[in-house]
């Protein structure tokens, strides 16, 4: 028995926006990304192999923001953060703010395994993923039309703007947000999770989010593993991926009670629009988020497939 | 009624090598800190701004591992990390890495006021305290000879060698350690935390530590604030800090035994030798460690001052 969940981010998802092309492409994405963590887990893999190879394959396709798709910074740019964690052993690598490195989520790994550290920034983790021989990029691999599109819209709404003190922050899914990440069980029983992300459109002075910090974004130990995505200081704040965890194992709440007292009862009301996707130690999933959609996949311990975005 | 923590670090502290003199400077250096922020909290002053202070004494303070005392990294340079949460609206600021902020404590609040961010890092928080006039300084500033000679003796020892897969974590308190923080809670009821590193001498690949990361080595809310110090990996793989509020939140537990299980139970056994300072909103104060010493000072609800290293 084996559970897989993953997401490729979560937000308002205007349906206009998404053309019936559009979704189908998306749909492909998940389906091919959770078949790829699938096939390891089916072989009898452990749940950290799959969570990173349903994340690699997110962070190859240009649609979702991470990796190849990732959005632009301000500058022009793009700030790669990633993390991932091994539930059983409770280590956990990560790395912020990336700028080279093709897949980010594999210099995640590289850090837990090879590192006695947990988060390395830049321009460091670009330097260690080249001394170990991870493939790097030039600037253009990581260009899309669309996200730089998106960065000159930014740009000209003046959104993104930390020099302003008190300005409101924007609500608008679409351009600011998008993650992709996976949790599995494994047939040993052991768990994992993974996020990767470009961050925010047009975001400005190294901004770093909640998805390379253990505990805030990802989440794995020996009862669940949890990749969050959303409005990513809000998730900060909250702690919300460990905050799972305490629920769970301090208040004795189920794995889909604590997940909707995070992200329904304390993200939801001070605007932490998102999602989470976690996974049981018992194959449980839950997949909530409080936001208009959310691309997610997953395979249940029942062998059953799914693939949603509202 | 207020009461108010500060750290000056924990580690092995080998008596051998704390001679009287030195031993009075550390001290002294811990007394004007404390008294620095304990004349903000009776004056009323709110629990941030007294936190704030007594870091802004520490790390202008040589002696301290922050601030003007950071150690090297393994390039030459320093890479400064700093928190500060504010337990009554649950807002949080952080920097990671930066390089030229004289105090580091007053860019992580400039983050928290001036931006809707949580945690910046190299190069966005300099060039963020340079835009908002904070004071920067050359390299020389940061340079003190002691400092320097435990970086040629980390480098000839072959530490920090991140670079060499399976080699053990050379446990060595003396260079390896050194945090500053602090903890209040105000005349109002309200907490808050504050904490500042130059992380490990001979540092390299960018490698952030958990004082910078909410949730691991600075936690404030409503019914606790925390600062913690020690080997910044085990606390961060543990969510140290906001460890301790869930075991009081949702089990109940005391300040006390919360810290206690956090410190003892939980980051000894895997090598997490460090400690933290706590405070409630009752104005209960904690400052459990498991290493040899943890140079610190508090001033109790009831008006106590105490001073201590051991």
């Amino acid at each position: 028995m084996y559970a897989l969940a993953i997401h490729g981010g979560a937000g308002t998802i205007a349906r206009a926006e998404l053309t019936p092309a559009l979704e189908a492409d998306y749909r492909a994405g998940l389906q091919a990304a959770l078949a790829a963590g699938r096939r390891l887990l089916a072989e009898g893999a452990p749940a950290l192999a799959a969570v990173e190879a349903a994340v690699i394959c997110l962070e190859d396709n240009p649609l979702f923001n991470a990796g190849r798709g990732a959005v632009f910074t301000h500058d022009g740019h793009h700030e790669l953060d990633a993390a991932l964690m091994d539930g059983a052993s409770g280590r956990v690598g990560a790395v912020a703010g990336a700028r080279e490195i093709q897949n980010p989520i594999r210099a995640a790994r590289l850090v837990m395994e090879h590192t006695e550290h947990v988060l390395l920034g830049y321009p460091g983790a670009d330097e260690l993923a080249r001394l170990h021989g991870l493939p790097t990029q030039p600037a253009d691999y990581f260009f899309t039309q669309r996200r730089f599109d998106q960065l000159q819209q930014a740009i000209a709404a003046g959104r993104m703007q930390l020099d302003h003190a008190g300005s409101a922050p924007v609500v608008d899914a679409n351009w600011k947000k998008g993650t992709v990440g996976a949790v599995a069980r494994d047939q040993h029983g052991n768990l994992a999770a993974a996020t990767s992300t470009g961050g925010m459109t047009n975001k400005r002075f190294s901004r770093i989010g909640d998805t390379p910090l253990p505990g805030a974004g990802t989440w794995a130990d020996a009862e669940v593993a949890i990749s969050c995505t959303g409005n990513g200081e809000d998730f900060m704040r909250a702690v919300a991926a460990y905050d799972v965890s305490c629920l769970m194992r301090y208040k004795g709440l189920s794995l889909a009670e604590a997940c909707r007292v995070v992200v329904h009862d304390k993200l939801a009301p001070v605007g932490g629009e998102g999602g989470l996707i976690a996974v049981s130690a018992a194959g449980e999933l839950a997949l909530p988020f409080n936001s208009g959609g959310m691309y997610r996949a997953w395979c249940d311990a029942a062998g059953e497939e799914r693939v949603a975005i509202y």
